[in-house]
């Protein structure tokens, strides 16, 4: 049986994952797919790195055009990151006939229509389920595992920088930025930790999974991105107390107006599944109307969690590829002439339940006042919690849940409560998933 | 484009489940697939029940072999259960060159290494997602999702009416006898749960997926089965206070000397994930050398979940129907002439720790003589309880964690245990995985 020959743009982490993986697993791989596959060309500007990571068992060169170029390889991974070269590439390897599977999240998020229907032209497959939750099969499973639902909402933990410092912030009762310090001396946050704690990579993840559930193109521009960083301990002490716990969620959700895609700090209930996910780890839940709730979890990032991914893509490949280009997987789920053009919603629009936390002068009517305006809203009260001041302080903290009510709602209510002269400073407002 | 005919054999809870699912989604089912999928013809000994369940929008007939005979029919879903019967009908439609859809986790569990066989022979696909838990896509996951890996063990609660009986035993401090009436009250539990309550559908569904995970034949017969009827709600308490949760796991290993095939009740750490699952849920815990652990939750069982899976089963099969058959996904993962004849390991040969109680007189010396037993059985011992003899009792209980030891060897130490004049009654043994 004719092997299947891959070419490898990028050997970092990922990459040498990748490698080793499938020479580690080699034999299995190969009885499971009925074929060879390896690794016989790789493109590093690193080429001393990349001979001794590959042992000089492969052609190592620098430009990756020799790769994506070169008729021998079938099927070209793409782990240079970023949209830049690694779209060009992409999109030459595509016109040149080759499969190409990606782990780059900010590609295909960004210019994955494009990517696709350069594919789609070609009839060729563009697989990226490495892209999302690493080495979790998530995107199969949203994509044939669960094709006889209407699916009606996904909430995942799909960043695992910012759940390593939620969850220690939690465990510790320590603030965002010690712990952010820690979680880079551990290798779970990069220097610069932007794309993650500003939710940017959780939100790329959201985009290409919303697509996938609702048959719409990818639209990163058009989501709500809002990370921990100001997140503070007390609120997450707060939470704790009212049997919550804060997670960075990513929630996308079809409603009647429109799909709701949405990256934010979000309580949700402590007795949830998904509220126990610690750690680096990720998870993702999903809604679909015939199967009900599904959880899949496993670790979203690493070399060898990302590459076995990458090695699922490769062989979904081998088989796919002999398949009528009718009859395969469409790269979004739904046919290319089946997609819809739902309106993503403003988050004005959204509708959610909240936790607002407000300061106060511990004096009679404050909380008169406070649920005036909430009653004036159409704003229900879920629960309530109201501290004693500190010994010597005149102030104390005022915690509520709402029902679920309209974001523009919510955040006319709280203006007028900032207005108050008992209410010191800004309201705390954290969204609030039941997620049951 | 010509839609795909599917033939129904049995329309009861599942089946009409299935039919409802397909039409409801039917549009996005077709937008996914790239075609319609309907169901043209049901096969029941209840005709009118049949008519009246399909609207009068289906040809029913009461003898099955009119479904598997149609030359119109594409793929044929078996959903009559048992082995006699359904195993005919499966094999005759895969004579007649259809493909087939399965929920029958007893017949692919006893019967799939011939069903696989005829199967592949005549170029036809048998697909069983639906076999093992309900909805979710466990049997994709290992199957294609993490098909990089070496997998090295599964652990699964994959019966749901076994899963609510212990999370009410543990709840509510009740006796298995109490809980079981309750889950049959509620329709979790089947007026005869004899195949429930003994593990024997749990050691068929883990049977499918140690296959798949291993690339080994079907092999129920191998499998250890043991139930929860003699769980008693004293050990859940215990083992609550030890920090444990006790979980009906179906649970297969990879070791050096062979494959372990085991169902039984199961000490598990709270803190983990899959101690968490309560009520009739289902989920799988899988590690595999490169993703490490990944989990799967959801509904194990229920009309619209078992349907979600059958359906996605006929999707697929639209898909890879089209493919060179050398290039399908194999029924059993690995390539029907890759597969191992790794032995299952008889019980005795099985390594875990265990959880061991003891009634022992409340006098000096006792300890030293168990203790002195395990030791010299080289049994380590990771945590101990001793109770206080309640008032006016002159007997306690004592309860041990060990570490990891063979069965053999702990069944040699209990003996000796249990022969003690101190020693009053038999030990209560319970296996214990810390899924670490």
């Amino acid at each position: 049986m004719k092997s299947i020959k891959v070419g490898l743009l990028g050997i970092g982490t990922v990459g040498s994952g990748t490698f080793n993986v499938l020479k580690r697993n080699q034999q299995e791989i190969a009885a499971r797919a009925g074929r060879a596959i390896e690794i016989t060309m790789v493109a590093d500007l690193d080429t001393e790195r990349a001979k001794k990571l590959t042992n000089g068992e492969v052609a190592v060169v620098n430009d990756a055009n020799l790769v994506v170029n070169n008729p021998d390889i079938d099927i070209v991974i793409e782990l240079i990151g970023g949209y830049g070269i690694a779209k060009d590439l992409v999109l030459k390897a595509i016109a040149n006939g080759k499969h190409v599977v990606t782990a780059n999240k900010a590609l295909i998020a960004t210019h994955g229509n494009e990517i696709f229907k350069a594919a789609q032209e070609k009839g060729v497959i563009v697989a990226f389920e490495a892209a999302v939750a690493g080495g979790i099969p998530i995107i199969k499973a949203l994509r044939e595992g669960l094709t006889a639902n209407s699916i009606q909402w996904i909430a995942g933990i799909i960043n695992g920088t910012t759940n390593f410092i939620l969850s220690e912030m939690r465990d510790k009762g320590l603030d965002f930025d010690v712990v952010l310090k820690e979680a880079q001396r551990l290798g779970y946050a990069e220097a610069d930790p932007t794309f993650d704690i500003e939710g940017v990579d959780a939100a790329h993840k959201l985009t290409i999974m919303a697509s996938i559930a609702f048959g719409i193109p990818v639209q990163f521009s058009k989501a709500h991105v809002e990370g921990i960083t100001k997140l503070q301990a007390t609120d997450i002490r707060y939470a704790e107390q009212l049997g919550y716990r804060i997670k960075l969620l990513g929630i996308t959700k079809r409603t009647a107006g429109g799909i709701e895609l949405r990256v934010h700090p979000t309580l949700i209930p402590s007795a949830r599944l998904i509220a126990n996910v610690e750690g680096a780890m990720n998870a993702v839940l999903v809604r679909g109307d015939a199967v009900g709730d599904t959880l899949y979890y496993g670790k979203g990032a690493g070399a060898e969690p990302t590459a076995s991914a990458v090695i699922a893509d490769l062989v979904d490949i081998t088989r796919l590829a002999t398949a009528d280009p009718e009859h395969r997987v469409p790269h979004l789920a739904f046919q290319p002439n089946a997609m819809a053009d739902t309106p993503i919603l403003p988050m004005a629009e959204i509708t959610t339940s909240y936790y607002l936390r407000m300061h106060v002068a511990d004096q009679p009517g404050v909380l008169a006042d406070v649920t005036r305006i909430l009653a004036d809203s159409s704003i229900s009260i879920d629960a309530m919690l109201q501290k004693e001041p500190a010994a010597g302080e005149t102030r104390t903290d005022i915690i509520m849940l709402t029902h679920q009510t309209q974001e523009k709602n919510v955040e006319a209510a709280i203006a007028k409560i900032e207005a108050l002269a008992t209410v010191v400073g800004t309201v705390t407002k954290i969204r609030l998933e039941e997620l049951g």
